[in-house]
């Protein structure tokens, strides 16, 4: 489709017609084609085997566009990682538009594009799709849905069953990062340095953690919505048992710190998007976390898993004192996601 | 969750928080529940084999309660039809929801009661989701995506490379009463009898059409957005053959009828939801077409296929004279799905 700067799309690039055929062969299906999405039938043929991991995620974040990435790798990523968090192999996506009447055709372009390099980048497949045009004022922009198809890893016991005392709980990052670069951008804020969204593709990583060390790897959960504080929270829930952190291992990046700082945000309830939980045996604690700093040197062991306080987390500090983190009752920052 | 009539949904409803965590379990979870969704993990853990069908669709119909369905059941049928449309039995759906803060709960109670009962009905189980809020004004009430895994029948060689010429083209039902349903809601018609949507599943129809008729079924395809003859314009272009039909083969209900021509509009580009085009080899064609009139008398044999006319559907009338179906070109209803 050649295009000029101010094409835009229009309520009939949603209508089933001529103009949503145009646009499905000359952007969508010319970016992402594949032997599968070519067939354009009203869905996929897949060929699997065994048991199987199936997410879903709508993305509504705003701004559309952010430093460190776009709705568009974020839908991939996302719904990679949900999968991942399942223990499996993220293999088939596919993926939905809601478009607001008005966006411009050459931003579409770009998040079709980021779309396709995120899917190569992880390896994996968009299969099928679907393309509505919703009346100005009745959107945003975009909203994108992915929904996706793994298969389990043989090796995989990713259970919050499997949760036992003295469990250590590790985290691949620093944290925060997601949710400041949204805010920064929403709030138009300068730091020295630029705070990055850390969104990316983490079935790699979670491919070598289960490989090595199997049903020893209890739990795996990224710390989107909520952040760090909700998704333990969600974990102690689920498993009855109490969690112990301690403060001096969570680590923020310095401007991260002190964006959270200056618009008084405790980094513990602001989303990630490629920062997870990963809780293992004690016995390969040490080893799992060498693994992830060869990812990342900011991964740290930050915890157990009690009998003590069921349900609840609670933070140590480095000098002794400790509290309960609540989750988050609220809500600190819509559409970070 | 106790109601009270003036409840609505917050922002903090997406947040990831405790009212989230709320929303799921008293009105999502608690209604929707079955094994494999009350897991709650990141996705859901499926046991399948053989060859899958995977299809998506976000639903933004407007409005959202309408003669004969709400865009709950519209969301599952949907995606169901798809699958079916694939040749596939469906199993296991993905529900999302994007919902614009003030949406009534009451309302969206509703919606996921109607969710429950259509899954209920097409034997199909939901089994991950997610939800998001987002501002008012930045979308309108409620839109819904479903993607959903279906298992293909062993018997079953759905492709538009089966479609051969002398090919039989049938119909289950009449058409254009789903799209007129909106379009008389929207615009406050009122007619002698109601307009009602054809809204339904029609996996099961699909079943008895493959078990029966084996790799003699050449093509399925549901005539949603665009009608009936977008759907066979797509279907002649992607087979490089052409389509013959006859216009008084072509059943559309009375008042439909008449609400057309009000509207000035053209039932054969009105959108339906449980209308199907089914190519079939013309040695079965009439047990085939016996078979849907089991299901609803109004199914027909509308034509078919010819090498003369190649990507082109030509439409015949009684009189003898014939005319080129085009494609759908522009908008005739948005929002109608």
């Amino acid at each position: 489709m050649k295009q000029s700067a101010n094409e835009i799309i229009h309520l009939h690039h949603g209508s089933g017609g001529e103009h949503m055929t145009k646009l499905l062969n000359e952007v969508i299906i010319k970016t992402l084609h594949n032997d599968i999405l070519d067939v354009k039938h009203d869905g996929a043929f897949l060929n699997l085997q065994g048991k199987l991991a199936f997410s879903t995620d709508s993305y509504v974040i705003s701004p559309i566009f952010f430093k460190g990435g776009n709705i568009g790798e974020l839908a991939v990523n996302g719904t990679v990682n949900d999968l991942s968090m399942c223990g499996a192999k993220p293999k088939y996506l596919s993926l939905s538009f809601i478009i607001e009447e008005g966006f411009s055709l050459a931003e579409f372009t770009t998040i079709v594009e980021s779309i396709r390099k995120a899917a190569d980048k992880a390896e994996v497949q968009i299969v099928t799709g679907d393309t509505k045009v919703v009346e100005r004022g009745k959107g945003d922009k975009i909203y994108i849905n992915t929904s996706g198809i793994g298969v389990v890893y043989d090796k995989a016991e990713i259970s919050s069953l499997q949760i036992k005392p003295g469990n250590a709980v590790l985290i691949n990052s620093a944290i925060a990062s997601h949710g400041m670069a949204i805010m920064s951008e929403r709030e138009g804020l300068q730091f020295e340095s630029d705070i990055v969204s850390d969104t990316t593709n983490l079935n790699f990583t979670v491919q070598q953690l289960i490989e090595r060390f199997g049903n020893k790897v209890h739990f795996l959960r990224d710390a989107t919505r909520g952040g760090l504080a909700s998704v333990l929270n969600e974990i102690a829930t689920d498993c009855h048992l109490g969690i112990s952190i301690f403060d001096e291992k969570i680590n923020v990046e310095t401007q991260v710190k002190n964006a959270c700082e200056l618009l008084g945000l405790d980094p513990l309830y602001v989303a990630n998007e490629g920062a997870f939980v990963c809780i293992v045996d004690q016995s390969v604690a040490d080893e799992a976390l060498a693994l992830l700093q060869t990812k990342n040197p900011l991964a740290s062991n930050i915890g157990t898993i009690t009998e003590e306080h069921p349900n609840k987390v609670i933070l140590h500090s480095a000098f002794g004192g400790k509290r309960v983190v609540n989750p988050l009752i609220g809500e600190q920052l819509p559409r970070i996601c």
